[in-house]
């Protein structure tokens, strides 16, 4: 019999977080199925045939249960002037890539998951249809929706989501917001959160957002969700991906604060204070034009080790990331308080 | 003996939070008091001489502790004109007041809280200098400082502060913030906070912010906070001062989010987005001129019933705040979770 919610999926009450564009590696999703947390591989950025290649190897090393994260598309940005001088203000037109939309293949992902269907399947950016989300569930998926707000809950509920993924402020990277604009009310703390969608859902939550210790995992499930999922806790594990300049920046002392920006995608995301969001600070909402003209920038600065021109996506709690086995950061996460 | 410590002054682990302005209350400090927890007078925008009625009141209504809340004075604002700009925009002169600078009457506050110290006394927008704080912890009183970031956490834990308020950012009204800029670094959601505060000092925490039920108390507790300060949970007591529109404005679903705004003050406080808010987006960090000024205008709308003109603030989870009596809040605050 196929697991019926997300709690049969849970040992542990850890998710090793979808971290797109690099950190999340079979290797991570791997590591946390045989701690006992649940991993999700992150198929944003990537080609449905490179998400079905990382599906195989989690599923050649272990018959633990994992999940798999997918980028919900928007719409292509309609102010091409704004975009062009946002580009032209970067200064590089040599290093920047086109700046084309996307759907992040999201059609072929779906059917290569319908025909192959992980335990678990999350979705950012966005809720897909009801049809698309029985037909997940039906193939044996369970399905959740990332979230930012009571209401984005509400939607998500109602197109029949198994669970949800409580997404707090304190978050790093990608606000999951269903909409790239600025209405208000998606600036949720993560414990005001779960309480607000707790009051229009009684759906399990999987909190995300700042978690970085024990602690702050209790204080979640005091809070009452099912599950904690951390992200930046893992970002400087051998496990992850992240590139090692990236990995060394989240330790330097040079770094003092994270923000949102738009600077590099052109949808607000939680990263280290650099040189970039400081001279970037009125990106447009162009998401992915931005992120595609500015993969190649990103790419030569990480290769030069210049992290003042890399997102260096974190949480707010990126100095507690360790340099550690992702195995032992779970066992950290869910062990008694140090301190 | 005087109380050494916090935690000798909490029955109960709950605050109630000083709210300047009207909403504190003699009334709503007697009456934490009375269900034992920890109520704060808020001496902001007061004379010394009405702070030291207020004190008086609740001297002569309970033996059990309390606390008074003051406020840091900054300095002036430098830009004339960008602040004549904005009080133009407001497009109406007769409404509003004149944009002075003042001190809060703070030496004049902290005299009189050393000729007859209470309990506790908490600061908001600064650190006082040690000197101070060391008097007032010789006259008797327990010194906590409210910080937003664990960098201001450890300037206050320096200054030899008995205690920290941590405010996330899920807060209603004014940000404690130690200076009145857009550094950024200073947007903790509250359960990330309390972590990292943990990392640079073992003060005692009071953690504040969109704590609205038990489930959230039990939350800051796991986390590691000593006691619960809730602000918005208390504002439709009845024993709050306030305005009988504003506490209807809370329960109004007109009100859908609540934003960070210096609109109505100058200095970033979140309340719920209503049109002052949107139509006033720009306006500078002119602390507290431009509360000053708008004071007749908010005054006028209050009198008039139109909520969109006045201060509405308010923390994320505003839509749990209930019209019950303060101790039922706290008995409800206490108890077990009821979903």
């Amino acid at each position: 019999m196929p697991p019926t919610g997300l709690a049969d999926l849970l040992r542990y009450p850890i998710v090793v977080a979808p971290m797109a564009g690099g950190p999340s590696t079979a290797a991570l999703v791997i590591a946390a199925a045989r701690a006992g947390a649940l991993g999700f591989l992150a198929a944003g950025y990537k080609t449905s045939g490179a998400m079905a290649a990382e599906i195989a190897a989690v599923r050649a090393a272990t018959s633990e249960p994992f999940g798999v994260n997918v980028f919900v598309p928007g719409t292509p940005y309609s102010d091409a002037a704004a975009l062009a001088r946002y580009l032209g203000s970067l200064g590089t037109a040599a290093d920047l890539g086109e700046a084309t939309w996307d759907d992040d293949s999201f059609d072929g992902k779906v059917a290569a998951l319908l025909a192959d269907p992980p335990p678990a399947v999350s979705f950012t950016f966005g809720c897909p249809p009801a049809g698309l989300i029985s037909a997940l569930r039906d193939a044996g998926s369970i399905v959740a929706i990332t979230v930012t707000s009571p209401g984005e809950a509400a939607v998500a509920a109602a197109a029949g989501a198994g669970a949800l993924c409580v997404q707090g402020f304190e978050a790093g990277a990608h606000r999951g917001t269903f909409t790239n604009d600025d209405a208000p009310g998606r600036d949720y703390g993560l414990l005001s959160l779960i309480g607000e969608v707790a009051a229009v859902t009684g759906l399990p939550q999987v909190a995300a957002g700042g978690i970085m210790g024990p602690r702050q995992v209790r204080a979640v499930l005091a809070a009452g969700a099912v599950a904690a999922q951390c992200g930046t806790a893992f970002l400087r594990c051998p496990e992850s991906g992240a590139h090692p300049v990236y990995k060394a920046a989240l330790a330097d002392p040079r770094y003092t604060a994270t923000t949102l920006t738009r600077a590099f995608s052109g949808r607000p995301a939680r990263g280290l204070v650099n040189r970039f969001i400081r001279d970037h600070a009125d990106a447009p909402a162009a998401y992915p034009e931005i992120n595609n003209a500015t993969r190649p920038l990103r790419a030569a600065a990480a290769a030069r080790g210049d992290t003042e021109r890399m997102s260096l996506y974190a949480g707010q709690g990126y100095r507690s990331a360790a340099e550690q086995p992702a195995g032992e950061v779970i066992e950290r996460l869910c062990g008694a308080p140090t301190r």
